[in-house]
């Protein structure tokens, strides 16, 4: 079943082994990371934000991103993406051979002040020599906004805000701007604006959605978000990551289940969804915690019944 | 924000205290049934499925309806139905005065076989006296239909069966047709298209939408049904109820997730958030369960982070 308004193919970008790790509270070792990635490009994923060359002492549970990389096959045409700060996190990520590296803005002033302790003018001034120096390097560079649907200090943000710092991030050579719903309480309608926005000056092939499951609505937004045309999507396998601004609440969605909904819509992901859930049980193995994906859960729950 | 093609205000049936509990493994006594139904309309619920008037046999958590329904205040406008499968349980029920009674029937063969003991040709026959009755008794008669995206036994289900049960039901005599995705499975477009095929032969605005959030799309479903012109949903506070077909797993979506979903999309339900996530928490401290709803799990995760 197709519908000619969505996307044929959607493109995932697997931000658990980033995003989800470093809001963990489980230190994961370097082998349990590299195993995970293996499964999960095993499962026929093709972009995955491995690190972060950030300092070790904000974020200990990233302090090993050049030894991941170092150890996970490459050359099987998956992208292999890390977060970088500043030139000195990008030099890390260029001698560890990463693909592509990200720039991380907000798109509230308080939450770029009170996370990366400077405007968000002044994160874009700084983030500019960072996408010069990268694109020279030959290396694409992925700009994420935070805060689009809300945040948890302003509350509400300005569609057209969003759309300012998202233009800014693509005109200084960013290839893609993920937009992200960081405290997971957008809505579907809210959501679609906030793209309608972006996209009157970026291409919406050029944005991705990056929403968390918080509030319950991530899979309503990425439906939202296709049927507004767009085609890329930040998820996490199992869900790991949490919320740091809900604790112990869903952060960002599970893959499994934006592979679920995309496959159920006709859309294609190159994903292979039970390979995918067993690599998704293998990280909440290792970190003791169940699941946070609705469709890993009922797909175990109906393995259980088939065997009682 | 409003969105001109979606509905200005929306009914939510709660199916709480009927379809949730029945579905729990814990008995819940007279008075904390009747405390929790108090509490539910005080939040502005006014459509409650308050009983079901079944074997005590079969489901000894409705034993004490006729007690529940003459316990509750009533007369304030709000409307309670209780579940029958015949016209012993339309007495029972007329005896404890329903304002509405709801028969049952599936889109999927076997599922009827399983769960009524016959075909889904011989429920509708057996219905026909029910409904020709309550009306005679000046009651109105609401209509499920379970499997309509999936079944347990048969997998798909076939949008034309589903529209077919359902106008059925329609030329009855029941005034509203509520379209049950029992396990879960559902996704937009499916659901979409399953409306479109019923809403030939019964208007839109006598269609109900019945999601369980088992697999996560129960959100993303409510809002594709939006789309499709439904502006009737039921679902259950606390997301009581779980899934008998997935032990463990969610079943029946959270009313406060609708409720909110509602709102943030400027469509009017007449409930009070707050006190609705209130009245959930106390159902949920009386079965010892954690509430399956994601927007009161961040609304109390946020509270304790604004006392910590």
């Amino acid at each position: 079943m197709r519908d000619a308004a969505l996307p044929d193919r959607v493109k995932i970008v697997e931000v658990g082994p980033r995003d989800g790790l470093q809001n963990e509270p489980t230190f994961v070792p370097t082998a349990s990371k590299v195993e995970w990635i293996g499964r999960l490009v095993g499962a026929g994923v093709k972009w995955v934000e491995a690190a972060a060359f950030v300092s070790p002492k904000w974020v200990p549970q990233m302090a090993d991103g050049a030894q991941v990389l170092h150890e996970i096959a490459r050359g099987q045409g998956v992208v292999f993406s890390a977060l970088v700060p500043n030139v000195k996190g990008l030099d890390a990520a260029l001698a560890a051979q990463c693909d592509e590296v990200a720039v991380f803005a907000a798109a509230s002033e308080t939450f770029s002040q009170k996370n990366i302790n400077c405007s968000i003018a002044e994160s874009l001034e700084r983030f500019a020599p960072v996408v010069d120096r990268a694109i020279a390097a030959g290396v694409r560079v992925r700009g994420y906004v935070s805060c689009v649907l809300g945040c948890p200090f302003e509350g509400e943000i300005d569609a057209a805000q969003v759309a300012s710092v998202a233009t800014r991030l693509y005109q200084m050579g960013c290839y893609e701007i993920s937009l992200g719903d960081t405290i997971g309480t957008g809505t579907p309608l809210k959501a679609r604006r906030m793209i309608e926005a972006c996209a009157k000056d970026v291409p919406v092939s050029a944005l991705a959605g990056h929403f968390h499951d918080t509030w319950g609505m991530a899979i309503a937004n990425i439906y939202a978000a296709l049927q507004a045309g767009i085609a890329t999507f930040d998820s996490s396998a199992s869900g790991i990551g949490g919320c740091p601004y809900s604790p112990g609440a869903t952060g960002n969605v599970a893959t499994e289940d934006v592979v679920y909904l995309c496959h159920e819509l006709g859309i294609a992901t190159g994903i292979d969804l039970p390979a995918l859930i067993d690599a998704g049980r293998f990280i909440s193995d290792v970190l003791g915690r169940p699941t946070s994906s609705n469709v890993a859960r009922a797909t175990q729950a109906r393995a259980r019944l088939a065997r009682a």
